[in-house]
């Protein structure tokens, strides 16, 4: 079989444009049988939730919520080493979303006319973390410090058991570490089902964020048609990275392969003008694919990728902002030529030293990023994630005076009496001091 | 017929929380039909919305884009006090608006290590404003002002047409005035199918946002989960008022009134713990409602509220946090005791001299709110709905050494090889220097 990825040249524009589309999985009866799932948890509660656990992870639990006594045991089955990791990662992400908290000043309008804005937490969220060979803590990471730092009263945490009913202890240490008030040994669309819905033992939320497989996203975008929000719309992960004569092929190979690694439908793309990289970088893809644990995922994800050949680094943005990459990195010593103009794009990894595993890891920029062009028009996950902005204003005599006769004319052309009316019986008593 | 709006009192905490519930529309076979719609639209472009044009609107159209002719021609239809209204308007809405761009600072997380955020405007937008009997111009002034200023480079606009195919004069100079690229003389749920697929005259956009009928909320529903963002999820709109004894009746029943004329789904509450109060309001209601010329409308939606009498101002703020209304009015002189206590509301108007039509108008704030208990988890229109906000981070060698260790460590312990060595390659690199 041939590890080697693709390399693409001479390409019409048309055929350029066909490249930014993702391929699409194939979702037959998915929102059917979710949709089942999700009627059952909200009839049903607990129950559901039970016979769900036994059918899906094997095991018949007595209790979903994770006890004290298991969070303790969890704290000393990690390593101290892994625990200082994750302290630092948790300092860096923690001053990072610190910065994104805005007091918001006061704004006269007119004379008399005062406007703020004032950001409350979302009362209660609900963080997802898929199960499976690895414990994902890093996420926990990632959506438990913004939540805790914007101030979430209640803040769950939905994962999956082992077929002993046990959750990973890095997955619980993670999570005490952060805040999460409670958590919970359930998975799939039924704990995205509970949050939404709440049952006997698992409160409601009135916002899920997390990842998860197929089951698990269609799930989101259902709760979210019956007003609970969610982070964002979900797609396979994915990198595209533009290299230049500067870049290091032994780099740019070991950030696609990373990216290659997450799952058989991840995309990892070089855009290039420079044809002597793209081949030492493919080279390089084949030499450290053989050496990977999970080289079967990796090599199925390369299959889908490939290195594309441009005429110039304006072309190279171009596709860039049309494919509106997840993570984008610019294998550059001059990142800088490029930054400004990048338009769309989840997050960016500036210079031969930025590579992805930074902001998966302990950058301190948030990992839970818009996929599969989305990049276009949502933002990743941030301490806005956690937050609402409510609108004041206080409007007095002054105020009224200043701006009242506008809005009398303005509510009258709509047809809208009654709004001219509010402003009306205040303006009398204004003039008749 | 009784105009007496219902004064309720001594209820359990269960009657009162189920108070908080909204009263939901039927909308039996509406997915269906708007599904077909947006099939139509896709599959047959200009063809499907003249045939929809012709049907719903009643008009034949040849072009659906307006002309500049028709542009200047209207900037002369409409009277000048209301171009000065509407200019006073966008003046505060500006200013306020302006105060939200938010330059972030550069966060250096560990040495060599920075992080940054960087708003860049959403590139295409689609606003969509209702027809029907009244111009709601007002609603084009607090989506465009915030798109431009944000720097979105395609801000179109659909609207229905008159049986005349035309479109009202005050519509066109606002569209003109707050600087809307293109407008497009198509209404309903074809429009916002349009502006998501794309047809050969309307070019499709990432986000649509605007107010309008069940057809076309329904629609935006439904390109949400094709990827195509939406401003918020949509109810019918809705007050809640907060009272005192330091309330002017008469402003809290012209409060009350103004909500009421939107729609006989409307809801406007008024919650107090002042029993002569209640009785005055609702006095006065009956009075103010003969006078106005929507008052069939205001009648049906004054049947649907009430006021509720509570014990204490905790519970008259418990109640509203549990409603999280649209619109919140505390009507008092002491506004401040009540501000601190909301958790849950899109605007808040604060004292007594604050009514809501001034934010729907003029203050500066803007009156696209989430309604239906959507306060919860989401913010109204503001300048962020226009922009995404991308991450940028540039580690340098001497931030890779101080953090690649705990990455390491972490991308291990989660499986995940390929991250881990990302970090190696070139931290053997940096050891060798």
């Amino acid at each position: 079989m041939n590890n080697r990825m693709k390399i693409i040249r001479n390409q019409s524009k048309d055929s350029v444009k066909n490249l930014t589309k993702r391929v699409l999985l194939n979702n037959e009866g998915l929102t059917e049988k979710v949709r089942d799932v999700l009627l059952e948890v909200k009839e049903k509660g607990d129950r559901a939730l039970k016979s769900y656990t036994k059918q899906f992870d094997g095991v018949e639990l007595e209790s979903f919520l994770v006890s004290k006594e298991e969070l303790n045991e969890a704290k000393n089955l990690v390593d101290l080493s892994l625990k200082e990791a994750i302290q630092l990662a948790q300092s860096n992400i923690l001053k990072f979303h610190n910065s994104q908290i805005n007091k918001e000043k006061v704004i006269e309008t007119t004379k008399g006319v005062n406007c703020w804005r004032k950001s409350v937490p979302i009362e209660k969220v609900g963080l997802y973390i898929p199960g499976g060979s690895a414990p994902l803590f890093s996420t926990i990471l990632m959506l438990g410090i913004p939540a805790k730092l914007a101030g979430c009263k209640e803040i769950i945490l939905c994962t999956p058991p082992n077929k002993e009913g046990k959750i990973n202890p890095v997955i619980l240490y993670t999570a005490s570490l952060v805040g999460v008030t409670q958590i919970f040994k359930v998975g799939g669309a039924q704990a995205v089902a509970a949050m939404a819905f709440g049952t006997e033992t698992i409160p409601n939320v009135y916002k899920v964020l997390g990842p998860g497989n197929q089951f698990v996203t269609k799930a989101k975008e259902l709760i979210q048609q019956e007003g609970v929000a969610i982070d964002m719309p979900a797609g396979p992960s994915e990198v595209l990275v533009i290299a230049d004569k500067t870049a290091n092929p032994e780099y740019v190979a070991a950030d696609l392969l990373s990216q290659a690694e997450h799952g058989p439908d991840s995309q990892a793309l070089l855009v290039t003008v420079d044809e002597s990289l793209a081949v030492k970088v493919a080279e390089e893809i084949e030499k450290q694919l053989n050496e990977l644990p999970r080289k079967e995922i990796a090599k199925k994800a390369i299959e889908n990728s490939f290195i594309l050949l441009l005429e110039t680094y304006d072309d190279c943005l171009d596709f860039s902002n049309q494919y509106a990459p997840e993570h984008l990195i610019i294998a550059s010593d001059k990142p800088e030529d490029f930054s400004e103009g990048i338009v769309n794009a989840g997050s960016v990894f500036l210079g031969n030293y930025s590579c992805e595993s930074a902001g998966d890891y302990a950058s301190g920029t948030n990992h839970t990023l818009p996929t599969n062009g989305f990049a276009k028009n949502y933002s990743g996950v941030s301490l806005d994630s956690f937050v609402k902005k409510i609108t004041f204003q206080k409007v007095t005599k002054t105020g009224i005076k200043n701006i009242g006769n506008a809005i009398e004319l303005m509510a009258s052309a709509e047809g809208l009496e009654a709004h001219k009316n509010a402003i009306t019986v205040r303006l009398k008593d204004i003039e008749n001091v």
